[in-house]
């Protein structure tokens, strides 16, 4: 389809999908009639999932469906479960790793644990059984997620096609995670570049940016050589997605209130951080050392590392690598062997989440 | 088919299970290829797996698929295949449960989070990384157990009405563990009969019991209502079988260690200590509830809610209550819209599993 004609059925893209999210937890609350134990547990689960992120995951799809030529209208309630799926599937992966990463607020409210937790106000124990039930209902999310995608009408080859890629995202982005978490104990000085990258890969841009590109244009008709092409494209354009949220991360929090900074505070290895270590000198990089192995939430710690990213210019190199990384992409994308429609559409659909995603990131 | 050959044929199914699930994990390696820091991951998980369970559930639905008239031999890929995402989707469920539990053995050996735990030797944060680590993992084998049952060759709609029930079964047995650690934060006066016997078929029966016999029943071609009748009559079979786990809980560390009794530090509510409750006079009642709030892994506080739980005749209350539950469950089979052959095959598998678990549990 036409690029303009694309661009003016999107805008409509936000409102359909958050009108039928509305509607499908209200008709699903049946489903859930599991006694007065669960009943509040459904509630948080409806708030969470209904609070407004970016949906860049849906609307994706949604984009990729229409750009490879599906010929259903974006209201279509069997697309919109296809799209929805995957905002259901981000509410798992949050909430597991808000539990993993024992982080206290998610778009701009209380995390599911700690939803949880709150309710059961002095109780011994609440912190815990905050997390374990955000555990559990995380897991009851990830099966919500998958009822989705099967429930919705295509033609049977097609859903079960889009079934095994996404099952296939979802294993891929829990290699990511463990990645994360292991590199997470070692020495910066230990961890490479390309681990970190490759762990980016797998835990944010497969399910993120690969799985709608891939699942939208699978449901849509395009055939394994189109579907193969869309997971390379995508692969430079997911990093330089991750840099940006690096940086956004970072810049964020710097000076402001350093105790938020929890990437740093939990030795998450970022590509930030890895290139501050690289451009740094022998006795700075010491120092970044020992300030990171100290892992407290120390202020002077968090302040002495901020001084030394600043100090190593990883900022403005790791800028420069996104826009490198964006212009690789470009260069691929015009030879590749997308049809001139779609190489329009790709391209649209990757700058509308850029303008969506650049001062906030892509939650 | 006809009981004796059912069960000669079923006598080959242990083996023919285990040599696939070998062969199952070995195939699979390549599929899990995420590098050097997820190698000694993917071990775990095989050695996880392969620890000889009972494995119930997968014989069940090998057993429930000949009893409803299945044509294949045991030795099918395909109905293998099938019976494996039950013991997969067990493993996740276990994986899952010991973190929330914090239990530190399994079938004899470390937990999973233990296992991670112990490969990191001294180093800070170790606890935490091995709960982190197994709770991603549980969700990896999650996607593997569905990705198996999608992946098993039976006439699409069957195929998909598979997955279908299996997922809804997840989204009980989550259900039921969310019941399980909210009830576990009330004090035992505030937990009613019918709470926890709700909880229990949430949590266990359903994914232990049903779904091997109305998965096995459904890819052999039952009809709807034969797979109503089943899960109807196994609910007071599946509650039987979980009034017999408290006992042998209960008595195998009875005395001897008495830190085992993980169920009571850990404030779950049975079956058992309802009725040891209910069967107390007053003033015991208050002393079990004082000795259940300390919630300390005591050796004198448990030595005597032993002593409470042994005075009040709980333990003969409940194993007759176990037999009336038995003795109903024959009755409704007898009075069963179910065929001769069907009944008789469907006696002969509670029997099978029965004499497997009446000393060690359903694990």
């Amino acid at each position: 389809m036409a690029n303009s004609a694309l661009l003016s059925e999107l805008q409509e893209a936000p409102s359909l999908f958050e009108a039928f999210l509305a509607r499908f937890f209200h008709e699903s609350a049946e489903r859930y009639a599991y006694g007065p134990l669960f009943e509040p547990l459904y509630l948080d689960m409806t708030e969470f999932v209904g609070r407004r992120g970016k949906r860049i995951r849906p609307l994706l799809l949604l984009g990729a469906y229409r750009v490879f030529g599906g010929e259903r209208t974006l209201s279509d309630n069997s697309l919109l479960k296809a799209a929805l799926s995957l905002e259901l599937l981000h509410a798992f992966i949050l909430v597991h790793d808000d539990v993993i990463d024992r982080s206290e607020r998610r778009r701009g409210l209380s995390t599911f644990h700690k939803l949880v937790e709150e309710r059961m106000g002095k109780q011994d124990g609440a912190a815990r059984v905050g997390e374990n039930v955000a555990m559990v209902v995380g897991d009851m999310l990830f099966a919500l997620a998958l009822e989705t995608l099967r429930a919705a009408d295509f033609p049977a080859e097609r859903r079960d096609a889009a079934l095994a890629h996404f099952l296939r995202y979802i294993t891929d982005t829990g290699a990511g995670e463990v990645s994360d978490i292991l590199l997470g104990t070692r020495d910066i000085a230990r961890v490479s570049e390309e681990e970190i990258a490759r762990m980016y890969t797998l835990k944010t841009t497969r399910y993120t940016f690969e799985a709608p590109l891939v699942l939208g244009a699978l449901l849509a008709g395009a055939g394994e050589d189109a579907l193969s092409e869309l997971s390379r494209l995508i692969e430079p354009v997911g990093l330089a997605f991750q840099i940006q949220n690096d940086l956004i991360e970072y810049q964020k929090f710097k000076g402001v209130n350093r105790l938020r900074q929890t990437d740093l505070l939990e030795g998450k290895k970022t590509l930030l951080l890895r290139a501050a270590y690289d451009q740094l000198g022998d006795l700075d990089r010491s120092f970044l050392q020992l300030c990171l192995s100290t892992r407290t939430s120390n202020d002077t710690s968090v302040s002495k590392i901020e001084q030394l990213i600043d100090k190593s210019g990883a900022v403005a190199s790791q800028s420069a690598r996104m826009n490198e990384l964006f212009r690789l992409a470009e260069t691929e994308v015009a030879n590749s062997s997308l049809t001139p429609d779609q190489r329009a559409g790709f391209r649209e659909l990757i700058s509308q989440i850029w303008r969506q995603t650049q001062h906030t990131g892509a939650d």
